[in-house]
């Protein structure tokens, strides 16, 4: 006989979606702000984009694997007590968080930002912008994000440039190393970050950076804020030299007064990225798979730490 | 020997990017507002937008063929004086204008103009936005314009429903008729827009129209403001039963005191939709092929009004 599992859910929504799980399988909602349940959990769901520091919580609690709603995980390592497997969401956001990219591409390129800001003063501002075809892209991280981004990109007459961690050769062409950034970005036009935060990405677009881009050059942030240094893309921005979207951000939120809102050039979106209603039905189906494998005695679904 | 032509461009701009035409050509920069000159014009390059209207003026001047750089030419045949080949800009707004499309309904679709409205006020408003993936976006208009949509739309995973004036299948499979369009458009997330501006498609969108669709609806208009009952679309928008992202208007430029500027769920922009940086060298290049034509004694390039 399968033994019996206890998943907990991070609120009504999702226990309400998973409802009909195979028997044997006991839901309980619990979220780690919540005083801590008094059984041993087998899958707990943490909740969207929950603070890594929150799962130090976790040390009070009986876990076997915490599964994530989100696919990067930077800060998890430090905070997660030891014996618990953290899964990541791979599959669930790659999609959305290349369609966010092109949005963002297209509405810094196409002045939909500018036209937005002057439809309140009733202003028929019409003007050329750069548009995208023709167009450099430089694309920073070969992932599932990048792979998202570039199969949309690819109908739109850019001319786009795969940076990955080192030289290689896929299916799709040419990769270039981190190393040959120096030689890449004066060529370009546009340059997307897709790259997840590890040691060697933590502020990868710095001075030096932004400084070998052309004049008005284009930094698309969907990867997470601590990939740019924040002060040196407001100095750059500020000085007039580029212009930047960003559905992320260091630190983020992004309080209230700080100067990046309202620079010139600029889009914030508020991580935005994964978060559209095809969200659901995607986490569904990691948290079913889950399942399936722990009553099926397999190992879990992309653990990532403490496996 | 070849005979002298006459060339008339309409600013010092588009006549210093063409100064290296052949010998034998020459140029002179005229607008229609400014007196006519006193010669022959074989081709006269109208401004880029210029109002229909104006082209009355043209019954003062010898002028044998007038090229406009835009691709729609609703109004020209009732304005233009008998005796001058009017040729549209074929091959030169299209895939600005198909970009501009994805730009408006990934900005819609994604919450961008949202973000954007809430940047002054330092507002970090993350919200889950409907997105593209898996919707069914109905594409009207299946020419050079439509095309360019459908291209770059294909990577997003949406269900593409196309409708021409007429059902049959092409290349890319089934178009449907606009008889269909009482059957399709209860099915449709995304209406886009890209028919010209003729008898047929004049007020295509009218309350009967959007009364078909689901709540929440989008719809996207590149084509031109008349293919839009304004009155019905401001109804509508108002009702709070659907959403619109609009490049072109009618009236167009939009009086800053219209209501459409400022409904909820509207995006304007003042009709950039052919308008970026690839645009000059791709009138250039139908200017260039114009002069060669002339000077070969072969018809000009793309006549559409009397020809």
């Amino acid at each position: 006989m399968e033994r019996r599992l206890i998943i907990a859910l991070p609120d009504e929504e999702i226990a309400r979606r998973l409802c009909g799980l195979p028997g044997g399988v006991r839901i309980i909602v619990w979220d780690l702000g919540d005083p801590a349940p008094d059984v041993a959990i087998d899958l707990l769901v943490l909740r969207y984009m929950i603070p890594a520091a929150e799962l130090r919580g976790l040390a009070a609690v009986s876990v076997t694997v915490a599964q994530s709603q989100t696919l990067g995980f930077d800060g998890v390592s430090e905070a997660l007590p030891a014996g618990i497997v953290y899964c990541n969401a791979v599959d669930v956001h790659e999609a959305s968080t290349g369609e966010l990219a092109l949005a963002l591409i297209l509405a810094s390129q196409r002045g939909i930002g500018e036209a937005v800001t002057a439809q309140p003063r009733g202003e028929w501002a019409h003007a050329q912008h750069p548009g995208l075809a023709g167009k450099t892209v430089l694309l920073i991280g070969v992932g599932g994000v990048g792979r998202e981004i570039e199969s949309r990109l690819a109908p739109f007459d850019a001319r786009i440039v795969r940076v990955g961690r080192s030289a290689r050769t896929d299916a799709r062409g040419e990769v270039h190393g981190m190393h040959s950034l120096g030689a890449l970005l004066p060529g370009a036009d546009i340059v997307v970050l897709a790259v997840p935060l590890v040691g060697d990405t933590h502020h990868l677009v710095d001075a030096g950076f932004l400084g070998l881009l052309r004049p008005g050059a284009l930094v698309v942030n969907v990867a997470r804020g601590g990939v740019v240094d924040t002060a040196a893309l407001v100095d750059w921005l500020g000085a007039g030299r580029g212009r930047a979207a960003v559905d992320v951000t260091d630190p983020e939120p992004l309080p209230a007064d700080h100067p990046l809102w309202t620079l010139p050039g600029v889009i914030v979106t508020p991580h935005l990225g994964g978060h559209t209603d095809a969200m659901a039905g995607r986490v569904d189906r990691v948290v079913l798979e889950q399942v399936r494998r722990m009553r099926a005695g397999e190992p879990p679904l992309n653990p990532v730490l403490g496996g």
